[in-house]
């Protein structure tokens, strides 16, 4: 039985590659993309959903512009990480189509409303969209299948802060109210995603394919790659996105723990440090399942066998 | 020329105070109102909306139910305040109507979009809906006419902590929000509210006149006035929210400075304390003109005319 | 019977009012003078308190010098208040003498330790020292008479942070300690400083005077004159510390009342806030007598008197 | 050449075996004890390390007490963890000698400031004693020549609440205080500790041997290893304090990498939570030496052999 997924987010290079994977697989059907700022400006990442959508010729996919803004924090985008563009160094021609009137978040609602416990939320960017929906609509938590989240570092460092993941960094508050809301989540933390590195050699093999999506990727990912050669001395890059999207249909990548996992949302040094309660010290009830065991080339197999299907189909 | 009206409360006992002084007020019209958690719960404060304006023979101005908890902090309800219902010791009748399908904070959104510059928006509750409204549709901070706003406490004390009033503690980040929305703001603290003590022979002067009107207003400040004695050694009770309704077209009742004012989100001992720059240490510009002289007897003859009006014409 | 007191001091222009202050007073005498960082570096204000002894002929004080380092916050000295000397336009001579070898947190303790029931500590600068002396010998809290401490803005504003007294927020921490630690206190804040002010007409009348001291008063005032105007727009300077020093003999000047007060210590925009628990939502015992209502001329007529009987002995 | 060293602790079971493999240990002489709240009371612990050096027959070793309680939080003793007397099941007798006069923080300086260069701190409890020394004496800092903290839980989770170390969590402020100094440090935290588990084969071990040290060392690990069971499903008890110590004479136990720590100080989730700034996103110099990989059987054999000639020498 094919699940039904909405993927927010906010593309970015290795968002691109989650939109890529959920198109090439067939255990899974992706009813919308709602775009959250994040990697870029909302109206940036929204045309670069679109143009990624166009390059799969997946344009019957429905984009809904979601939050400018985080709920709090001043805004952060990451332009040395994706590029002014969210995408490195690829150039997407502009999308002929364009996003839906509605908004992000109430496309998540009337989704998830609509189809009481049939949907599954990929949520791969910062968690306003899906924060400013539990607000408005609480009953969605009882009526969304699941939440795969990517997000946060338990044990593991920081990306952007020693401390804090950049997607909880840059909406703390939204990932609070998200953490806190009652939805069952599964969230997929740099612990896991820093073990999974997409490397030279990973690339080339696509490249043995002549592809507009398999050039997307190289110029895309090249970009990346500097990223972390330069800031973490990282050999490759690391896909967050792909990964906690290959989860909703392919959990066995990663093992899990069911834990207490909170946000910091202190004014401090912590703020967006994303943490469990292992020992169970609150004595609080496990909010999510935290994968924290990955085998990784067990996802980057799936992901490269995907696109190259992907790629061979529009070659 | 007419005021367009929103009002966007939580009634509660001065919030109905302040809904009956809109409807006896021919210097502004009230075009909707849409409810808030805060007194009482959003489903308690939405049906108390519906029977005040049907109580006033006003069930045409349609109602809009918002949302039912703060932006991040757990929910914090008033029933010591307002009692159970909300109303304090008054008893209405349930409402006849009920309110619109469109959620309050789109009706924000609606009705300043559709009206640029038109909507004078009052509110007089924890600020969540407006905060909701202005993340997700930013264009209203520059479309709306002017935004009245009932909270804080300056260098007043606290009514809910040592430092903290009552609508910002309940969602500080909501009013974090609003008050660095760039909105032409004008705040009402409870410096200039706690002047202004509606006594028992102000109620006493409302009861001469014999009608549904001010039997409730007397049934519902008389639990007020019982929890002003016992908390705050006040004879009588403060009604903050009509006066803030009250500047929208008399706005001579207060002297007001532009200042740069902000909330306290930490999660320290400050917790939605709000605070002005008097001395511009932050070198900020002011983001608010801020009341804080008052001429009490002027708002008191205003409020007491206007009851004795409505309630004449519903006795 | 006249009271002993131990100064711990930063001077500081008003400072070294209040060591004129006391100097002149015979209902009390000065055992001790404890420095402390603040207006000016710990090795400055040592410096300042020797020469200003000498000035007046009271080098038989003893001095010891104190800490250099608020306990956690940077350093914070405020040469745009008090001048690069700490002393605005005064030139005083070097001291002839030198501060003692005991620490001043350690004197504080030896004097209380071994007097004990009779030290009026009398702190008017950042609270380091005093904190210090607690944390190493908490008996001292059981065996101190009595502290009246400079510090704080209940209602008032700050004149350091929009929210925080300068003394407060130097050392925040400190003040934790110390209103925390069950001393019966006396707080001055600038809700009362703020009320006295020292005029350009009060400095006339010394200056008819002609002596080492009121040519010292007008140099040092002259600087602090110049900054209230500049940056508060007060036409004379507050004097906050000798006012605290006078309420140790004639506690009329004030009123007061017993409160419950805290300072926030958190890592937020309150930092350094203190204030008074008025309406009792802690249910926590009162801490300490807050000077809330002033005599603003009882205190300068009485400072005014004293300071002219202790040029006139030094004309 | 043998080294000075000075334990500031807070005996504790792992203080204890600390204490005793510094006796052993002809890589380095004892030179005092400065004692700390913590584990148990100060009066509690202090007796404890009295009783510990007359068990071990060095009662020559000179005992300080130091503070009582933390700098600025409420006081947190751990009788959960070391039992009531702080020392698990073992009965010692009642020391023979007593505390030294002088307060312990002003031995660390004394110690330091008479011998530059030649003093290694070896901190094994709550850090106050070393902050308030450092507050008091900052030359402390270029005239100590090496402070080896037991500490902190970098990627590791805490021990006493999700994110912090017991130690840093009594005391942050301090530990901040510290941390921020400027001294030579080289922090173990929990992350090399907790691989090292002292298991029942250990036990049995040193219990081939009858004599009084390794009865104490049966009966007070006997209640740790009970306490490692029931709340961190750890089979055998966790030995600190005695490695940290082994690391001045045997720093190839561990392996170490100069880093930015801090420690947060906020009044949020995080407080005491420490962390490195791996990736050096706050751009800021190295503060110490962090132990993160570790040798456990290198250390265990060392801790054995030394307890086995101590026991035979004392049987």
């Amino acid at each position: 039985m094919t699940k039904h997924i909405i993927l927010d987010t906010d593309p970015g290079i290795d968002d691109s590659l989650a939109i890529l994977l959920a198109l090439a697989s067939p255990e899974i059907v992706l009813d919308g993309i709602s775009t959250i700022h994040g990697n870029a400006s909302t109206e940036r990442v929204t045309t670069n959903a679109l143009s990624i959508l166009e390059l799969a010729k997946a344009s019957h996919v429905p984009v809904y512009k979601g939050c400018d803004l985080p709920l709090v924090q001043p805004s952060l985008l990451s332009p040395e990480t994706h590029g002014d563009s969210g995408l490195g160094y690829a150039k997407l021609s502009a999308p002929l189509g364009q996003a839906q009137a509605q908004h992000g978040s109430d496309f998540l609602i009337d989704q998830i409303m609509s189809k009481p416990g049939e949907i599954t939320l990929v949520a791969i960017g910062p968690l306003t969209n899906v924060a400013m929906a539990i607000r408005k609509e609480p009953r969605i938590v009882q009526n969304v299948k699941e939440v795969f989240i990517m997000g946060g570092a338990i044990r593991h460092q920081g990306n952007t802060t020693a401390l804090a993941e950049y997607n909880t960094y840059v909406d703390p508050h939204a990932a609070h109210i998200v953490f806190h809301s009652g939805m069952p989540m599964i969230l997929t933390p740099l612990d896991v995603t820093y073990q999974c590195i997409f490397t030279t050699d990973d690339l080339n093999r696509l490249l043995k394919i002549n592809s507009p999506i398999t050039k997307f990727i190289a110029d895309a990912t090249r970009f990346y790659m500097e990223f972390h050669d330069e800031y973490q001395k990282i050999d490759g890059c690391v896909i967050n996105d792909p990964m906690t999207l290959a989860l909703t249909f392919m959990p066995e990548i990663c093992d899990y723990q069911d834990l207490y996992v909170d946000v910091d949302i202190s004014t401090g040094v912590g703020l967006g440090n994303t943490f469990a309660d292992f020992y169970n010290y609150e004595k609080k009830a496990p909010n999510m399942k935290l994968a924290l065991g990955v085998r990784p080339r067990m996802f980057m197999e799936l992901f490269l066998e995907r696109m190259e299907k992907l790629a061979k189909a529009n070659s």
